[in-house]
């Protein structure tokens, strides 16, 4: 029943007396990245200094790692560039696509979607100042929201606080009949479940690497460009590395023919070197699989919580189908309840107003894990152990 | 004569039979970085995974970062903030300051400016779309240039290509009298001379930390805003980590009451532990010390060239006051005679169409380097060494 080659524990660090669920916020490290890392900073930084920038291929890397994550979200090879922070990539999508639909004022995004994303085209559209607006309908609604005031449509996949998924083709085939840019955020998406970007045809998509695909803290976001549209792209974010000829050193900018274009500066080498080493845990994994474990290990979840703590309210769609790859609890003292069950090695998180969210990422999880974190949840909850108050939210840092 | 605790090799990784010239472009390995790293990577990462980033300080890194470097600038304490790039960086001062001149419409740079901060412009130009121009005048006629319709003036201190420097004072005080905002790119500075940015009141700079502070390929950027007018920036690159409660995550933007509403999106933190790690070896270093070391190192090399070389040009101003801590000669063959150079242990670079560069480092560089460097440039220009087929640009890679 269960999917042969999964989990791969041995390919990463995992604390001990740790069951993690929080893969979907900060996945776990695996195990080549710090001797990657010593060896990018150590050998080609420290040995060949300036000179690494060719031969030890860092001009390259940003593009290199990009195919690599092209092949696990259904993308083309050159169509995925790597580089700065999802932020920034949100920016640079909804930017180019507002230039491909002049005329229209309207960005369509959803209330569910994650703040920095609707805060950045915010902040887009009151730096252009010329009667844009931004949409947010509930999540529900937005498919039938789309009509052809709309330039673009901007909406993160997979809901980070209760795991509901958008039908990303049907949305992506709605947005386009109406003539809007599709740009979809894959946050909650790589490598947590099969994608086929080109064969939805959306025109941009934009995603982390440090939730899913285990790249670190502040790992580079990347940004996925149908190839057919790359080249009548303008870029908002017009910077030296997206240049053709970086060290022609032109006065005028020429952006790449390719999707380098979507470039900006000097790349974070040391963290893209990470991030190319954590790939590495996906060399003969199938998404397929991993999408198959994860349905598992989240049905047994549930079922066990159900069970076990009557006082908890699910608060992810029930129909697996129509779910990510993480399970979210409501319960109004739910801040207090992860920092209990934290406490006790089970490490979830907490999202504003009461939502207690577990991730389930099947590289480094099983199902013994899923039924462990269960019982100490339900010791958590039954004995009412959150009422302890040192767990309480005055003592919160961030 | 010479500064007493000056150089400082002990505390860098300089590879054998190498003469750095070339920290302008990417600076030494600090000694504590690979451990740094390891740390950063291995035990905050591998085994407090999302728990770092409060236990281990992550949320507060780039503020406490950004504090040491205000430190080496002459900025006060809370002005600066690092993240993102220099790229990043220019597009949120420009952006910033066209909000703050509403009516005036034109961006004053230079022709001497590093490409991409003129890209940057222009891109930020194009999306607002609102009749706005980017002028580039000779560096020296740049401060004639200044009226009111300047909304921002934007040049780098210290030019790439020749160490020409610009009179920071002078001009801040002349773009302000006329009205616009100011905004200086330390990129050839920060680290290699005095600045006094609090005392020129400049609103706005931005720098990198790859150069002359040591933090590696791809190291975070930084940006100062006067602190007076914090309160009033309204940021065009509105990320979650610039929001007042980034946790809270509100639907709306609530920019932080300070420097950190120029966050952007999620922090590269092994790069900012890095870089954090570097300025270590700044304890006890006095930026008048570095810029007295400098400017003997950099008149020793152009007495010396001058005298092994009469086929080399100089093309950095003589006058060291005028000079930022680089010496540029001009060659017609500087490309073939850089890489022969490099060839033969001396690391310097070349900036199209004709500059040979040398950067003058005085944390890991002494006038023994200097003189060895000298020696070998002599003989590569004077038994014609370069013409070598090897060194033909036809075999370059960027």
């Amino acid at each position: 029943m269960s999917v042969s080659n999964l989990p791969l524990k041995h390919l990463f660090e995992i604390p001990e007396d740790t069951i993690y669920l929080d893969g979907n916020s900060l996945g776990c490290l695996p195990k080549g990245v710090v001797g990657r890392a010593t060896d990018t900073i150590g050998r080609e930084w420290g040995g060949q200094l300036i000179r690494a920038w060719n031969s030890a291929g860092w001009m390259s890397l940003p593009q290199r790692v990009g195919d690599r994550i092209a092949r696990l979200i259904g993308a083309a090879e050159g169509s995925v560039i790597t580089g700065d922070t999802l932020s920034i990539k949100v920016y640079q999508a909804v930017a180019s696509a507002l230039k491909m639909r002049p005329g229209r004022k309207v960005v369509l995004s959803d209330s569910g979607n994650f703040p920095t994303d609707l805060y950045m085209v915010r902040g887009l559209l009151q730096t252009i100042d010329a009667g844009y607006e931004l949409r947010t309908p509930e999540p529900e609604q937005v498919a039938d929201t789309i009509d052809e005031t709309v330039a673009a449509v901007l909406l993160t996949h997979v809901d980070y606080r209760t795991g509901r998924m958008h039908d990303m083709a049907e949305i992506t085939r709605r947005a386009q009949a109406a003539g809007a840019v599709m740009i979809w955020d894959l946050a909650h998406s790589a490598g947590a479940l099969p994608l086929d970007l080109a064969g939805c045809g959306t025109e941009f998509a934009v995603g982390c690497t440090y939730k899913y695909l285990n790249g670190g803290p502040g790992a580079p976001a990347f940004i996925y460009v149908r190839p057919d549209i790359v080249a009548d792209i303008e870029p908002a974010l017009a910077g030296w590395m997206g240049h053709d000829a970086p060290f022609a050193m032109e006065l005028h900018y020429r952006p790449a023919m390719s999707t380098e274009r979507l470039r900006v500066g000097t790349p974070a080498i040391v963290q893209l070197s990470m991030l190319d080493e954590a790939l590495n845990v996906w060399d003969g994994v199938e998404l397929a699989d991993v999408r198959k474990a994860s349905i598992e290990l989240s049905e047994l979840f549930i079922a066990e919580i159900e069970r076990r703590c009557p006082q908890l309210t699910l608060a992810s769609p029930r129909d697996a189908a129509k779910r990510g790859s993480q399970v979210s609890f409501a319960f109004d003292n739910g801040y207090e309840a992860m920092q209990a069950l934290i406490d006790r090695g089970v490490i979830g998180d907490f999202r504003a107003p009461n939502i207690m969210r577990f991730g389930f990422t099947p590289l480094y999880l099983d199902a013994q894990d899923v039924l462990a974190a269960a019982g100490i949840l339900e010791e958590v909850i039954s004995k009412e152990l959150w009422r302890d108050p040192k767990y309480s939210a005055r003592s919160r840092v961030t």
